[in-house]
């Protein structure tokens, strides 16, 4: 492309900042499906996984998820490349697991790219932390239980120091707590909202893969769930779910259906 | 039906309970979608918003915001017609607004089918207090500003004595916070919010019936917003985010687009 083109606005692409939804194809948006059918790149990590994937044509997919020399972060990279190919005149998907702007740096991303002088679209998609609870028969909200549902993230930026999570006020709510990065620290954040006075009996419920194929879900309490986790080898991507809401599942699962055509839920680890 | 059909266990129909995500059609799951046109009768409210409504066929919709005799609330109304449907062979849809399970009371229409022995399947759709804010360019988390966001209600139900939402504890957060049903007691919980040390500067939005025909976004802080809201005329629905995330808009609007075709985000009013 020379500087005429450059120069043109008209030449100038259009980036859309699509969320995937957990992971069932069937849970993109009409809009997610019609954008990945028309676009001219998809730049994508894992997250949406593998059945979404496996839906976009391979000479149009980008993996950015492990793409970074040693000039660029994998962000940085990321950024760089939305610009390069919207500047060539391409529209550009960006596909990001769940919605973009829930722990997806989808916010850097439209910065960057208004920066930038790029014209681009948001298409919000299913976050995990409603959809993943949900396929598990696990509401977030619930008028006799909980008034507010707060998402937080369990694996804090080390190199953060500002807007650490409260875990104290967290507990102060007294609503739903839904941690997503959740696995690795779940020793950690349940002790910290034991200290901070929650019932060790609160139940947990940890939503493995949801949506994709091989979902498990495993629960237990407050005072339990790291064991329960060791147990059933509970891995990411998963969502920890605390609060009374966690107890649902069990009340239900006898009449939860994947389909309408009569299959069972997820299995329970 | 006779007593042969009910006692077969065959002749029983499904229940889906699907979110409309906010309004848009195209936010539609791919899966909504379908079952919207597949279903022998769907049940809804008017939060759908009008376009989605518009789609589903006249002669398979049933709209039970309003159906509530003497004999039932509107809610055990709709409890019990969707078992009734449901008894009778019927694939039935509950379409609701955004997702099911954030403010929707799709949990406790889960515990009664589940008590009435109906199989169910739940399909998650986009909820308006994350998809609002980001097609007006606001991401309800980020890596600089917030490491947690919370959803409440701003319109707390009066018969309820539990679980009132603890304004004191998500200001102590740190993170977003998103009102739902907020227009009405905006004064309150922003003096709520300033009672509890939030700094009267925070950047405060809300967005009008977002993605629908006529979406509104007007912008603010917990200072002046309450005066914003009336000089603007915002009504319900709309979602009020508080937090550093709010002020986003201003920096991506220029480049926010509500189509790759390039027609520009929603008015701000
Ligand atoms: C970087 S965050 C991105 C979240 C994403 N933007 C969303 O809205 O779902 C990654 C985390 O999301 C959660 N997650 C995403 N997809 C998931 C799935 N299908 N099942 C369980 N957890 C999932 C996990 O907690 C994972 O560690
Ligand atoms: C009973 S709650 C149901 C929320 C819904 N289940 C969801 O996930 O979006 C109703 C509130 O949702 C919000 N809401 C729903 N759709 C909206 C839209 N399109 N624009 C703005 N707010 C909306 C408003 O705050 C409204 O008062």
């Amino acid at each position: 492309m020379g500087d005429d083109a450059t120069a043109d606005d008209n030449a100038v692409g259009v980036v859309s900042l699509v969320g995937s939804g957990p992971g069932d194809p069937e849970l993109l948006t009409v809009k997610a499906r019609r954008l990945l059918d028309d676009a001219d790149v998809v730049l994508h990590d894992k997250l949406p996984g593998p059945e979404v994937l496996d839906t976009i044509p391979d000479e149009k997919r980008e993996d950015v998820g492990k793409r970074a020399g040693g000039e660029w972060t994998p962000q940085e990279y990321t950024n760089h490349r939305l610009v390069e190919l919207a500047r060539a005149g391409n529209h550009v998907v960006r596909l990001k697991g769940g919605d973009p702007f829930v722990f997806g740096r989808g916010g850097e991303e439209m910065e960057h790219l208004a920066s930038e002088g790029i014209p681009f679209e948001v298409v919000p998609g299913i976050t995990s932390a409603v959809g993943g609870p949900g396929v598990a028969g696990i509401p977030v909200t619930h008028r006799d239980h909980a008034s507010s549902v707060s998402f937080v993230t369990g694996h804090e930026d080390p190199t953060k120091t500002e807007s650490a999570v409260e875990w104290d006020a967290l507990a102060a709510t007294g609503g739903t707590i839904v941690v997503l990065m959740g696995v690795g620290k779940l020793p950690e954040y349940t002790a910290a909202l034991r200290a901070a006075g929650m019932d060790p009996d609160t139940p947990v419920a940890l939503v493995e893969r949801a949506t994709w194929p091989g979902m498990t879900v495993a629960t237990g309490t407050l005072d339990d769930i790291v064991a329960v986790r060791d147990a059933e080898g509970i891995n990411p991507p998963a969502i920890t779910v605390i609060g009374e809401v966690a107890a649902t599942r069990k009340r239900v699962l006898e009449f939860l259906r994947d389909r309408p055509d009569g299959d069972t839920g997820a299995t329970d680890a």
